[in-house]
C-alpha cells in the first residue's frame, strides 16, 4: 500500500530514523575512498558516498562535503594541497573500506588502522589504494557553498586513470561489475550490482533495443 | 595490468569513447524519472542518473543538468514553476524509462510515449509515475551554476515522499532492492543490485560488525 510522510512528518522524525529514511531514499551509489595527503606529509583515506559525475570533456567529478564547522580531513587536505585521488572499493574490501569511516586522531592514517596500502604514483601528492581496481587522480577545480545548508561541493578534474585494462570495453565504457566494485545505499548499506543491459540511444517511436557492443 | 589514461590522453580520445570511459567511471548511480509540467499544463517525463543526496535537515536532494544553451524541457519546467517530482524505475520499467531519454518534440508528453501513467497526488503541480514504487515531490530550493563546464545544479527540497510502506524497515531505512528498483552505470548501462549487508557505525579499534537491525 502506497503511504506517503509530509513535510511536516518528515520535520518531526527522529534524526536517525530521518537521516535512514532521506540517505536511502537517494539510492543507488558509487562508494569512493578518498585519498589526500596533509600539507605536514599525513596521509588520510575516507569514505564517500557523494560522487556526481559533472562532465566528460573536461573530465570532472564532483564531490560534496558536510558543512565546514568542524575538523574534516578530507576536505581540508583537498583545498590546501589541491590534490585527491578516488579509489573503487571491491567486495572483498567491504569491511576495509566501511572502517575508514570510523574517526581516527589527527595523526593516524585511515590506510594503516583499515589495513589498506597507499601507492603513489607519477609523484601525484595524494596516496592511491593499492588494493582497488580503479584509482583516479584529481585536482581541485572548483569550489560550491550550498547556501541551503552549508554543504560544500568540491569539482576535481580528473589528472589521470589507473585501471585494470582488462575491464575495458571496445567503446570506452567500463563494466565495473567485474571487478566486484561495491554500491551503496545510505551510510550503511552495501551492494553487489548485477549487469542487466545496455540499451541503444533512444528515438522517438523507436523500441528501445540492446546496442551491438 | 594496470594501465593508465594521462590527462593529454583522455583529451585526445574519441568524444564517445571519452564519454563512455567517464560516465562509466563515475560509478553506480540511481536512475530517476523527473516529472514536470510546463506553465501550458504540458506533461513531461525525463531519466536522469545525477541525483545527489544533499542533506536530510531539511532534506534536500540535488540534480546536475547539462548546460542551458539548447531547450530542456525538464530545466525549463522547474525553473518556471519550482515543482518536479522523482520517480524511482523498477527492473519491469527499464525499457520505458530508458525511452524517456529520446528527444520528442515539445507539445508530446513522454508518459504517453514510452507508456507510463501520469498521476497527481494533492495538488502538487508536476506529474508523478503511477507505476514507481517510490515517489517524491521537491521543490526548487537553489540553483548553482558550476564554472568548470557551464552545468547546473539544481537543489531542490523533499516536500513530500509516497512509497509502498511494506518497504521501509523499523528504523527508516528504505531496502529498494526489494521493490527491484534499478541501478544504472553511465547513460545506457542497468544493474539489479544484490543487498550484501548493513554494517554498523565505525569506531576506531573496533572490527566492522553488522547492526542488530
Amino acid at each position: 500500500m502506497m503511504s506517503t510522510f509530509s513535510l511536516e512528518q518528515i520535520r518531526a522524525l527522529d534524526r536517525r530514523y530521518r537521516a535512514n529514511l532521506i540517505n536511502s531514499l537517494a539510492g543507488f551509489k558509487q562508494p569512493v575512498l578518498v585519498g589526500t595527503q596533509s600539507t605536514q606529509g599525513q596521509s588520510n583515506l575516507a569514505i564517500f558516498n557523494s560522487l556526481l559525475h559533472i562532465g566528460a570533456d573536461p573530465a570532472l567529478f564532483g564531490l560534496l562535503f558536510r558543512p565546514h564547522s568542524v575538523r574534516r580531513d578530507t576536505l581540508e587536505n583537498i583545498l590546501e594541497t589541491g590534490c585527491y585521488t578516488l579509489n573503487y572499493p571491491t567486495v572483498a574490501m567491504l569491511h576495509q573500506a566501511h572502517q575508514t569511516s570510523a574517526k581516527y586522531p589527527h595523526d593516524r592514517s585511515e590506510f594503516d588502522a583499515a589495513g589498506l596500502t597507499a601507492g603513489y604514483r607519477n609523484d601525484w601528492p595524494a596516496p592511491f589504494v593499492e588494493e582497488a581496481p580503479v584509482q583516479i587522480a584529481l585536482s581541485l577545480a572548483e569550489r560550491l557553498d550550498i547556501q541551503s545548508n552549508n554543504t560544500i561541493l568540491i569539482i576535481g578534474k580528473i589528472e589521470a586513470i589507473h585501471f585494470d585494462d582488462a575491464l575495458l570495453l571496445p567503446d570506452g565504457f567500463v563494466p565495473l561489475e567485474q571487478a566486484d566494485i561495491l554500491a551503496c545505499v545510505g551510510l550503511d548499506a552495501y551492494y553487489q550490482p548485477r549487469h542487466i543491459t545496455r540499451l541503444a540511444y533512444a528515438r522517438p517511436d523507436e523500441p528501445p533495443a540492446s546496442p551491438d557492443h
